[in-house]
């Protein structure tokens, strides 16, 4: 949950070839799924040298949870409307569009199929949802410094109770997910954090995950 | 969601019979996986004659639906404890506790690794779970009745809610599921209820998935 949200940003050849490294990741992901997935095809594919990509990552599993990192936080960028409400809606209707796109879905395959049940594709997974509830903080934040919500908000629990519902429905149900599943997801939230039951855990408080 | 929750239960022989080739589906399901899994080997398994379990399931996918219904209606029974709150609770430590057993991860798995993607198993995932929302819908009946919820309260929604933070823990973010879990679950979703976030949807009302 506390992890680094992001690495410092590298400038010029070394963000291209970051760039160009995580789209080719993502695009041998897709096109050949995870078991297929090697260092050698991504920088091929990239059109860099193997070392270069060695140098920058020490396994196709950090490369991976890397480039999923990225794409989410492209794909699913943190709002700041202004308000708490208008601020979820948005990242919750983001989160469906994401996910319901082509390469969404894709996505969610390779890590709930075939190698869903790898510790690595579970630590991957992990790494991804700990990176976007990091970002995705300061909505919190800034809610609580406009007096919108309560001091004691826990932040990874309010997304966790957002986006719950969507991915119950993306991986379980097989419902619609759509705005409606957003907007319904985000009055939940809303409902739940103004009723404090959101709460950040303390001593014997049963409010964590 | 609104599925038939059960045939009639057939009784002396014939309910032994369907008793003997559940458990031998599950089993086998459990130590071979989906794609192993044979009517042929599911009635060696259970000691009966092929031909007997073609009579009752017309394939493998209805037996295995029909077998993860009846396990998880054995597993998770419906409670009425004569309050919204301890049922909710019971529920929702029950299916915690199911799930975090040994068979319990061994069906989650086959129900979202390898297999997952084909649309036999997707649809036996939501047949499985909408079996689970009919049979659950009294108890929200019986809370409307006894004037704890609203009586446009949507119980498909209510559920919905209740399980998604459980099965986000299970699978995707891999956090600790306890009893802590299940009785925040059931925190969260009286609070939406009591703020009128889980109505039914009507007319242009996006309330529904």
């Amino acid at each position: 949950m506390h992890s680094d949200p992001s690495p410092v940003r590298p400038v010029g050849r070394g963000a291209k070839v970051r760039a160009a490294v995580h789209a080719a990741t993502l695009a041998e992901l897709l096109d050949k799924g995870y078991a297929a997935l090697t260092v050698e095809n991504v920088a091929q594919r990239a059109g860099v040298h193997k070392t270069t990509v060695y140098r920058r990552w020490k396994d196709r599993e950090s490369l991976l949870t890397d480039a999923l990192a990225e794409h989410m936080a492209m794909d699913i960028p943190v709002p700041d409307t202004g308000g708490i409400e208008t601020d979820l809606r948005a990242l919750a209707r983001s989160l469906v569009q994401s996910f319901t796109s082509p390469t969404g879905q894709a996505v969610l395959a390779a890590m709930f199929t075939g190698a869903a049940h790898l510790p690595e594709i579970a630590a991957a997974r992990r790494h991804v949802f700990d990176d976007r509830l990091a970002r995705a903080e300061p909505v919190v934040t800034r809610a609580v410094e406009r007096g919108e919500l309560a001091g004691d908000t826990d932040p990874a629990e309010l997304f966790k109770t957002l986006v719950a519902p969507i991915y119950l429905r993306l991986l379980m149900t097989a419902d619609p997910v759509d705005e409606t599943t957003a907007d319904q997801a985000v009055r939940v939230t809303l409902a739940a954090a103004r009723a404090g039951a959101l709460r950040r855990a303390r001593d014997g408080d049963p409010a964590s995950g």
